[in-house]
């Protein structure tokens, strides 16, 4: 991304291994976030960036000290490459691990990437996959990951309401989460009839179109006047975060994910609010085998995020796209 | 109060059976809270305002629905009377019951006070209490249980070091009930010499005197540079709740129990925190059972912190030596 608004694809420097617990990996496929869209739009800085931190692909290189990864498995990482071996990471927040490199800074849209720490960040799948499955597993890079935590954050679960705050990829694949964890009833949030569609078919129970205060009032209105016990915050504004916080019970769990722009959370609603509060940039790390498990076992069908695809060379116009809302995710070929 | 710093002591009607929920407690002791200080203070508005909202005593008579509550019984209440059978209640959050009375409203810095829902906010002792055990089960009825729940709400247990912000009667029983809980590390962040011989009696096994950045570099340097598992904060102002959220190590848990005071939570350093957050005024109805059977085992003796006793009558002395800092908690008998 040169500026705001002017990604161009162009040959660079293949990468090459620099520390011994690189791997290098050429990517089978790789995708646009919703937060690519903050320096699309100027909200983020941005200036001669590579851009991307989702992917999979297979291993073509690693260094002399990586011992788990090998040359031709085919692999998933996070967006933070972790060595999954301190003390964070093992408490289970790879995505703050003291070594923690963010995927986004390296790109990852693009033909070959280096992965720092490829023992601790990618995780193999149990064999070449069928195409078909390549979105699926690409969505667990990130968006299914972060919706996942977010789900698990906000403690979706058997006998709970959940509501959803977002209806972008990661908002429906919270939903997706919140099915699979077991939530009795689920609220998505939207005004948009094919993302309704789609969060209906990821296990959502009920829509609501409203926003702000009256999304809220319907909230409540739904759950005996009580609120949600876990809502998730998929967008990482002001208004949805008010609307997350204000749509809980007291006691419940606020489980946010929207990267967060420009919000000010007020002390005194917040302290009287009595709620949990959890998120931030998501361990995916943590939940990679057991969702690329559910991937293969056919289970979920993240992919169906992705309803536009095109080659990596048109990336440009898949920026657009999401701009616009043409596209909720877009999956870029290679 | 009649206004910001002007504390009476004046002859006001007996309090009367309202509902038939209600008791009529006649106290033995009362008490003046770190919160009572910010109306004195002039940063709540108040206006010939009954004060106090912490109580001890005797059962004087009940409402025609009351049903486990008698006269004669000595009873412990909290600063929330709650019905403690709604959804709220039963999920653990009597302070939020739908039906929730601040007791502050009614003004418990008196001889009588009427106590709504008398069943469910009101737990009896065993028998009338010795008179040394009064001051810790007055402690119960607040500054324990909210110090209990910030320990709680910050996981405070076995394997986990956890720091103190803030060194009140409730920040120093955020100790207490850290080390009752079983946390291995537990760190006081106090500059008074008084209150850091108080927390090591309590169970602190380091002290740390600075405060702001200073403070938030102490406790990384004890915690191998990642910052506490759990941090309990009992303050309520911005500079106590960066002071908290930044002592936290990421997947760490801040409680925090400080009445918001002019606080704005930054929500992008909040979001790459990725700790938990929890708490606001604490359902103390929850805890009550279990601190009062503690008290009367005299496993514990929050009533440690009071280290002024004076008689109701000189309740303005009492004011003026809290705000003064001459006192820690102020005892009130009658």
């Amino acid at each position: 991304m040169h500026a705001p608004g002017d990604v161009r694809v162009e040959e660079r420097e293949n990468p090459a291994i620099i520390e011994p617990t690189d791997a290098i990996v050429r990517l089978s496929a790789t995708c646009i976030c919703g937060s690519d869209l903050w320096p699309w739009r100027g909200a983020d800085r941005v200036n001669h960036s590579p851009m991307g931190h989702e992917y999979v692909g297979v291993v073509e290189e690693v260094g002399s000290a990586v011992t788990d990864v090998r040359p031709g498995q085919f692999v998933i990482g996070s967006f933070f490459a972790s060595d999954n071996t301190c003390e964070i990471c093992r408490a289970g927040y790879q995505s703050r691990c003291v070594h923690a490199v963010m995927m986004g800074t390296i790109g990852t849209q693009a033909e070959l990437v280096r992965v720092p720490h490829a023992d601790g960040t990618l995780v193999a799948t149990p064999d070449l996959p069928p195409p078909d499955l390549i979105p699926s597993l690409l969505a667990a890079s990130d968006v299914l990951g972060t919706g996942w935590f977010a789900a698990v954050a906000a403690e979706a679960g058997p006998g709970r309401t959940v509501a959803v705050v977002g209806d972008g990829a990661v908002g429906l694949l919270g939903v997706l989460a919140a099915r699979q964890l077991g939530a009795e009833r689920i609220i998505a949030m939207s005004r948009h009839t094919d993302r309704q569609a789609l969060a209906l078919e990821f296990g959502a129970t009920d829509i609501v179109e409203e926003r702000g205060d009256a999304g809220v009032a319907r909230i409540k209105e739904l759950t005996d006047g009580l609120g949600a016990h876990s809502v998730i915050e998929a967008v990482g504004t002001q208004e949805s975060m008010m609307q997350a916080l204000r749509s809980t019970r007291p006691g419940g769990h606020v489980g946010y994910v929207g990267v967060s722009h420009g919000v000010e959370l007020p002390g005194g609603e917040l302290f009287f609010s009595t709620v949990h509060l959890h998120g931030g940039p998501a361990p995916v790390r943590r939940f990679l085998p057991e969702l690329i498990q559910l991937i293969w076992d056919r289970k979920i069908n993240p992919g169906r995020v992705f309803d536009l695809t095109l080659p990596l060379e048109q990336a440009a116009e898949g920026y657009r796209a999401m701009d616009e809302r043409r596209a909720t995710k877009v999956l870029l070929t290679l």
